[in-house]
């Protein structure tokens, strides 16, 4: 394939797959690639397995303006040494210079939170489009989310803006893994759903896949973990609108595709929680870009700089 | 007086207490009156009060650049209709408008809530010097915020941005008289910590300042509603910073004057629920401009306007 629209490299890492596409400056992703992350704790194995995924898509297009990468975080921002919760053998590893010295040369590189690169996403190209205040969230096996206000996107004081997952939702509640409690992310997050549900008895297929099944079949056990996860959401979102004043939430992820069992709670919660105008009237819908969202969201986070 | 220095003419209105002045670019107050906030339902009668006042300072320097005015929330913004919450005489009142006219002519003139102006006073010149990532609390007879993120104010979808006092912080709690139910400010306001103080058994003075007294002295119902307060407070502050990765939070009103009493409990509720380490690097201080900071931050609302 010769290209002669200009593109974008987008590489997206996560705890399941590694992706890499080329997107064009419309958003259209042209190209991609995908395979499973390596299981594996040794840094060079996942680094090799990234560079002969990209490799292969560069090799269509010699001519792209800028790199784009999502990853998943905690990282250090902006320099992208990153230590991916589920990816444990990469801890404070240099990805945005290994990436900059093998892909990028002169060429403008840039790296986020891959919460906020759907985020950045889904407001240049898709439900947030024209939305100066917004939230994107991504209720997968995790809980992550990104803002953007007055039109732009925010990066807090260390690159970590956006960070619902550890919003409060059970004052003095279970300790969390990242060392606070009763945070969002240990409701609502797919396995935390699974566990519950386990917890009140389900018996059948213990995946949030497996769960949501349940729960639209009627399952009580499950039901009621969907259902904790969803009150959870729509209450941090309450919180969140409130304290930022949106116009917008999208909310993308495998979790927010299981319909009204998720859905139906989080907007009961959210409507008994928000009180003042502004804040009901914030509107919360799913995001538009689909499972490889994550590449148009990592172009989006150079599109800027290379315009 | 005849001022040389370039003044701006500040405003701060409040359900206690209207104030006027002049302020110096570099923040300093030069000159101010105050008056206590007349009680009644004539808007035009708290208007009259309003002019009197301010005009008795414009006499002081009719060359002020612009106007700044900070008001009790809520309003509509930027138009500037105001119906605060405290001053039931002012509803859909058109106070921006009313003043452009009397004081501004085509110089510029800017509103915003009352919270919001303190934050932008102590970004600009008190606790918040030179960060980027802030937010600025009001802890009083109601519970206000307002946000700095990006170096810049942010004002949400309808300048309602910084409402931390809405944030949720008990889940399926007490209605509030948001519509909402468990937020912080019914909580931790000055007058919510009384009632709490008294409904536990506090037979002494029933002002905050009076259950503050006897929460120094040791009596368990006074301590017990601060404490309450406090960790309400300080969990509040957990989530917002994971939320927006604060490097600071400034707190000011009478509450926060408070001591150990209320600072001591809010400190360990952050210190539980904060558990990602850019949530736990946050800095939580004390306001630094004093009683008459409304006046600096009216002031500071104008000033990118006038510079």
């Amino acid at each position: 394939m010769h290209l002669v629209t200009p593109v974008i490299l987008a590489i997206d890492i996560g705890g399941t797959k590694l992706a890499s596409g080329l997107v064009a400056v419309n958003g259209e992703l042209l190209t991609h690639q995908t395979r499973a992350t390596p299981v594996t704790n040794d840094a060079e194995v996942l680094w090799n397995s990234l560079t002969d995924l990209v490799d292969s898509v560069t090799a269509e297009a010699p001519a792209y303006l800028g790199v784009g990468v999502g990853c998943g975080g905690p990282m250090r921002w902006p320099s992208g040494e990153v230590s991916p919760v589920n990816i444990p053998g990469w801890r404070e590893f240099p990805l945005l210079n290994r990436l900059r010295a093998r892909y990028a040369g002169d060429r403008p590189i840039d790296i986020h939170n891959d919460a906020i690169a759907l985020a950045v996403a889904e407001h240049r190209w898709g439900a947030g489009r024209g939305i100066r205040n917004m939230l994107g969230i991504v209720v997968s096996t995790g809980v992550g989310g990104g803002l953007i206000l007055n039109g732009q996107r925010i990066d807090g004081a260390s690159g970590n803006a956006g960070h619902i997952g550890h919003m409060v939702v059970e004052p003095g509640g279970e300790p969390c893994a990242c060392g606070g409690r009763g945070c969002l992310e240990q409701i609502a997050r797919g396995p935390a759903i699974a566990a519950h549900a386990i917890k009140l008895g389900w018996l059948g297929d213990g995946t949030g896949i497996g769960v949501a099944a349940g729960a639209r079949d009627g399952d009580p056990a499950a039901l009621a973990a969907f259902t904790r996860a969803g009150r959870a959401v729509g209450t941090a979102i309450a919180s969140a609108g409130a304290l930022c004043d949106l116009e917008l939430v999208v909310i993308g992820g495998g979790i927010a595709q299981s319909g009204s069992i998720f859905w139906d709670p989080l907007r009961s919660a959210f409507s008994e929680h928000a009180g003042m105008e502004f804040v009901q009237r914030c509107r919360i819908v799913p995001a538009e870009l689909g499972y490889l969202s994550g590449l148009s969201g990592a172009a989006a986070l150079v599109l800027d700089d290379v315009l």
